[in-house]
């Protein structure tokens, strides 16, 4: 397992491109990508569970219920969501550009971030079309991202190569954090391509229990979007055996390429939280089950209060404690030991649910890191869980506090 | 029905006392405060959900066991909390108190706020006790209201007058609300006192009621403290009939009046939530049942990122059908109208789940006042409720990102 660069481009096979089509203000700014297979991929998504679903989101399952998928359109600026035509809007960008491609609508993804509830004009899109598919290269990955990138600080990729029955094989992402368009929704987005031969069933089981433990256990400031999205396409060009079986040996290799990929991506989606200056990662250890980990972890990493003083590099873990309480994960408080970590070492600071007297300048010194563990033992049983997150800033009120225009 | 002052002082037989006593190092801020009844009282109390409970808590807990309460002791400056020997300190301050006022230990309420998991040095509070003592008086509800406060920036209570039997009687309370003392645990402590005659179990029931759509539905941060506790103290001085009979007309009176000074309280403990500048009130309304209205109005007011745009005095009303959306409540999007409200007006923003053409400079003068209404109509049902909050703001992140010392 290897990291490689360019991103959805790493895969063998997939295209990218990225241009200003118009919808956003700044025409130094990529408001339009497109994603292109040279085959007919295999392709999986899950999406928000926010019953209110933007309108692309609401088109682009429909086309991925037979999981034929030939080319991703995303635009950034507007997220398309509740517009009473928005259906509409989504249908006509996957016609149009099915002409121009070539393909059928239905093998079309589409999806949109940014501001809802404000009309998208579809024209601009559509006029951009031409120039968006000419663009299209193998080097394109980084422009696609820049194109769905709304108050993101910073493109997020991540790509592996390993190998399935000697043949050389790619797992490439982007993804588009939780900032916000000038200043509203919220939205997750993240495509991934691979070039591994994978059955539908295979690549659906993959993704839906690969989120369990990633993207479910991100949080920024636990407002779920409206068109939170994330997609795999396969386009088989790899070469490799098919993967059918879920117990195969290459169908764990391929969850450990794709692990690698979306943790990686998590990561990078916290640390470019809306504000943050510090990525959070929550660990979580001897928990009786799993779903008493997760539920623990995520408390911890929502916590407003532990996330501000995180900012302040205070090592309050009071409030790691209080997080726990509420959780209602059913934890034995009493049993919990905390710590402070990064690279500059690791400090105790709660025993047994207990404080212990600890060095508050070594513990400033460990937090005024940008990449901190909170490591919780919970000392109940051998289940684990991480979460990732991000400190609570100054910026992220500035930056949702501004004014929409 | 009539707003009186004077706090817990308000009910006849009160006496109330606040001091330094040398917790907080701010020797101009009071630290200890007393409320002590001239008679023995009927006293009902809720508690924290949290897990983590501090110390005093438990030993109150135990101490309204069989309902019978004299007096309430309760220091700031230092929760007494995930410390060792937290049970033995609160103890120890019940004991002292009990042989000064000549009751019973278990006849005494004992409440910290402040810092968790630092120890609390029980002396200064012993030998404070006489002089809180000689300066109890039936003026003296401010004092005590000062006594409880951590980075609250005012004083909170609210006292009402009603006849019940053709007997004058009082009802009144003070608050520390959601302030994190420099800076921890966000803590809100209720003392209400009576001066009605009513039994434990009509008053249990009362309190017990009341609180599901008062002191539940408030939110600063969504942070469950470790400490929240409100209880309230009836002397039954009014000389009115015991109120006995849930059922009662009296009952219902007694009710209304809780009631009064509960929202009363709720909606000061929302407008000095940490760094607010706004008082947010989330109206729900036609939801098809109680848990229903609730959710919704709780999910909105909870919503950091519609925090950050009432702080920005941005009309996003996205973001409360994003908070409507993820909030598991059982609602048909495509029904729901929302409008701001403000002393400066009302406008309709979204109707039947879709955005509406409306002022943005009249939305911006109705949500720079300091008072906002958020009105959801789910037009799906006759139930109800009210949810209040407050903005988020550069402030909270200053105060909880500081440091501790």
């Amino acid at each position: 397992m290897k990291l490689v660069s360019k991103g959805v481009c790493a895969s063998k096979g997939f295209k990218a491109s990225g241009i200003h089509c118009g919808i956003r203000k700044d025409n130094s700014k990529y408001d339009l990508s497109l994603i292109l297979s040279d085959t007919m991929c295999t392709a999986s998504a899950v999406y928000t569970t926010n019953l209110v679903k933007g309108a692309p989101l609401l088109v682009s399952k429909e086309h991925l219920k037979d999981g034929r998928i030939k080319a991703v359109i995303c635009n950034s600026g507007n997220a398309n969501t509740c517009n009473a035509d928005g259906i509409e809007v989504a249908k006509k960008t996957c016609f149009e550009l099915s002409k121009l491609l070539d393909c059928d609508e239905s093998e079309i993804v589409v999806a949109s971030t940014g501001v809802i509830g404000q009309k998208l004009d579809v024209e601009p899109i559509i006029n951009a079309m031409p120039s968006l598919i000419s663009k299209l290269s193998y080097e394109g990955s980084r422009d696609a991202n820049f194109g769905i990138m709304t108050t993101d600080t910073k493109p997020k990729d991540v790509a592996v190569e390993f190998t399935l029955n000697g043949k050389l094989c790619h797992i490439g992402g982007i993804a588009k954090g939780s900032g916000m368009i000038h200043p509203d929704m919220a939205t997750m987005l993240v495509f991934i391509t691979t070039d591994v031969s994978i059955s539908k069933e295979a690549l659906d089981k993959a993704l839906s229990s690969d989120i369990q433990s990633t993207f479910n256990m991100l949080s920024i400031d636990g407002d779920t979007s409206t068109n939170d999205m994330v997609t795999v396409l396969s386009n088989g060009m790899a070469g490799n055996n098919e993967i059918n079986d879920t117990k195969s040996e290459e169908f764990s290799t391929f969850m450990k390429a794709l692990n690698t990929v979306t943790v990686g991506l998590c990561k990078k989606i916290a640390a470019d939280g809306e504000g943050a200056t510090k990525m959070l990662e929550c660990r979580v250890t001897g928990a009786k089950d799993d779903i008493t980990a997760k539920t623990a972890a995520k408390s911890v990493i929502c916590s407003s209060l532990l996330k501000a003083a995180m900012f302040g590099a205070d090592a309050n873990w009071g409030r790691v404690l209080c997080a726990l309480g509420y959780s209602k994960a059913d934890i034995d408080i009493s049993k919990i030991d905390v710590s402070f970590e990064s690279k500059k070492g690791v400090i105790d600071v709660c025993k047994d649910g207990s404080g212990v007297d600890f060095d508050e300048g070594k513990a400033k010194e460990i937090l005024l890191e940008n990449e901190i563990q909170i490591n919780i033992d919970l000392k109940d049983g051998d289940f684990s869980s991480y979460a990732w997150g991000c400190d609570l800033t100054y910026d992220y009120v500035r930056i949702n506090g501004d004014y929409r225009t």
